[in-house]
């Protein structure tokens, strides 16, 4: 048998049907009973009078607890004087498929009503607050948009390993594992393996797969296991190529979610999903920070030269929102030093680029150094050469020019929905002091 | 601008273009040179006639190295003489863009000419062969189709962590990580967390991610970080609507795969794709027994009656073939002993199943116990009461009765193409011994 969606009700007035959800409010009135039944999609009046007939039903429901789970059969009916949809379910059987406990320990409905620390704790329950489904439902939708982008522009999905031997790329902050005996590491991101895959001519790749960091940062952006949408593709040789694939990839997203969701995202967040222009704002690194000194006075500190900080980035989405209008911006132009070591330079720069959205970064993207000799030289300038050794040999028989990025998907949904927070947004945030649920 | 895929290139004749691939095979002759060029989609001939015009191109092509990639320039003719698709690429400009060593540890295009385990170690070249590329496209496909199946049923997309606190499901075989002074561990499966949706009222959830199973086997068909296809569904209550969903999930994949790659397979892996019909035969395990017993003189050991092992699974897909002419089969009601406490049971038997393709084991299904009191009961008989505490608590505010599955992804692509082994199809195998590359 197929669910009905509560959404699709209006389609069997008149009708014996079967419903199946949970128990939202209960009333129970002097000559009569509501019992609103929830599902992910909606919600229905079921109405009970109190008489002889009913009785079985009647007692049923005195005994029912708000949130527990039920299936009910019964007639359908329109009635306009019915505030819920103007509809109404009138049951010739309930069952109680399971009890909820009388007393929730947080008010879910009210997401104001606990610290997010608490709801986390019960995040089972604080999940089935309407906003929160829906914010899973977005990030569905967005993903599935970017994934079928990809998939339309060739590019084969790859699954790399998370256990790596080596600590990867920059050896901190890394997970240590005890694999059979040796030390294991949980990889920090596809990257190396993404590459790989450009020199195995597998063109154009993509992953969505969690990522590991073992920050220990407390801030609304940072989670320490997230998820990472990447791609890498071959055949690229300027950075042009990939800021523009990047935003027609989150053009197709964003237009995605406003056609399917605009107002439940109007309704249950209160914000309005801007399609943006193309292209968007681009600018150097050394040009913004004198843009940000001039407008607001900002000073990078010095250690932080020749790359951003969160402060730099709220800044710089005010300054282009400012002067373009626009929610995005990338930042080219950061100094080596700051940089990865594999990605390509021209004249000692990085050709690469943060995108900002709403004052957060969201991706890093560059060319990458795809010649062996010159990468095994820019490795050892940062004192890796040894532990990414296995990388390097990647890059002795042939391997295209290729460029690509990683996108974080918490973050995206987080500054879509303007959460504030990753451990608003995530299914089940983790951080350096959340190991639970 | 737009590369051009080799398989297109009959669009192009009398055009000038510009191609960009690898080098896959260089002739020097007296009078001409020839460099096979290819990319993911196909191989062009570029001919180089040895005279003072193309001096340079002569210098350039006798200095070349198989494998380096280049970027050529040129006229694309038709030449019905040519071999290789009747056309040729008559050059007047070849850059190259990176340069192989001259000589290659392996010779990647001949799969039998090195041991799996130096193919693996060299696995950035290994998966250069046509095959091994199609591979990939093969699984692209079939995932892809399958979450485009699901989606199109309602589902939600989630991202569980991986790291959790306390060891998951059975307590064994999880591998351990230090998580800022604390213990952690990998998650062996989402199964938990998706569980946990359905409290929340997500009613159908997906999820394609790593799993990790610290499991010490060096099997065909095990590896310690694979990829899982994880599903769960709410307000089911017969198993069979979980065979019958994960039934025409995998007809809709194979279908897909079949019509999109079904005469490369049989060219490149000597197997023909068969889409199963419905329903697929469904037979309990003590009336499997004692057919093999008829037939083939098994008889399952006696510590491993309730359950199925490696010969089993062969045994009783050679079976079913002969039986029914069918690739698949689920075999149910296993003994209780043998599964997961979660397993919702009627009878005292778990309704469950488990789907064999070929002789290896690709899914177990089960509606899942979401009374609180039961549940907790289960866990407690099989000594797990404490580890799986915070568990527990998702069961006691209602949870709809709900059901699913998990289908190892590479194994599905394993037995898809036949290639005997997940060293041969995950893109970087993770094994006891092998965590590197």
């Amino acid at each position: 048998m197929k669910k009905i969606h509560f959404k699709d009700l209006k389609k069997y007035y008149g009708e014996d049907i079967t419903i199946e959800g949970f128990v939202d409010k209960i009333r129970n009135l002097q000559y009569v009973q509501f019992v609103i039944v929830r599902d992910v999609t909606g919600e229905v009046q079921v109405t009970i009078e109190k008489n002889d007939e009913n009785k079985e039903l009647n007692e049923i429901v005195s005994n029912l607890t708000v949130e527990s789970t039920v299936k009910i059969k019964g007639k359908l009916l329109e009635n306009e004087k019915v505030k819920l949809n103007g509809m109404e379910l009138i049951p010739t059987d309930i069952i109680v498929t399971s009890n909820s406990l009388d007393e929730l320990p947080i008010n879910y409905k009210d997401i104001n009503s606990s610290s997010i620390d608490t709801r986390i704790n019960y995040r089972f329950l604080d999940l089935r607050n309407k906003r929160n489904i829906l914010m899973f439902k977005v990030q569905t939708c967005l993903i599935n948009t970017m994934r079928n982008y990809v998939l339309d522009n060739n590019f084969i999905e790859i699954h790399t390993p998370k256990i790596i031997g080596t600590a990867s790329e920059s050896g901190s902050e890394v997970f240590k594992l005890d694999y059979f005996d040796n030390d294991a590491y949980l990889a920090q991101s596809p990257q190396f393996y993404k590459q790989m895959a450009m020199c195995s001519g597998f063109e154009r790749v993509f992953e969505v797969a969690p990522t590991f960091r073992a920050e220990n940062s407390n801030s609304y952006r940072h989670a320490t296991d997230f998820t990472s949408f990447d791609i890498e593709m071959s055949y690229v040789d300027n950075l042009d190529d990939i800021m523009d694939f990047e935003e027609n990839l989150l053009i197709a997203a964003l237009s995605a979610v406003k056609e399917k969701y605009e107002e439940e995202i109007k309704d249950l967040f209160k914000v309005d999903i801007t399609v943006p222009t193309k292209p968007f704002p681009r600018i150097k690194l050394e040009d913004l920070y004198k843009e940000l000194e001039k407008k607001y006075g900002f000073k990078m500190d010095f250690n932080e030269v020749g790359d951003m900080n969160a402060e730099a980035e709220k800044l710089a989405s005010k300054y282009i929102k400012e002067k373009y209008g626009h929610e995005f911006v990338f930042i080219t132009d950061f100094s080596a030093k700051k940089r990865a070591f594999y990605h390509k330079r021209e004249n000692k720069i990085p050709i690469g680029a943060d995108l900002i959205w709403k004052g957060c970064e969201i991706t890093t993207l560059a060319l990458r150094e795809h010649r062996y000799e010159i990468l095994k030289k820019q490795a050892l300038e940062k004192g890796l050469d040894k532990d990414v050794k296995f990388y390097l040999e990647f890059f002795k028989y042939g391997c295209p020019p290729h460029g690509g990025f990683g996108l974080g998907v918490d973050r995206l949904t987080m500054l879509l929905l303007e959460t504030g927070s990753l451990k608003e947004t995530m299914f089940i945030f983790r951080g350096p002091n959340r190991l639970e649920p």
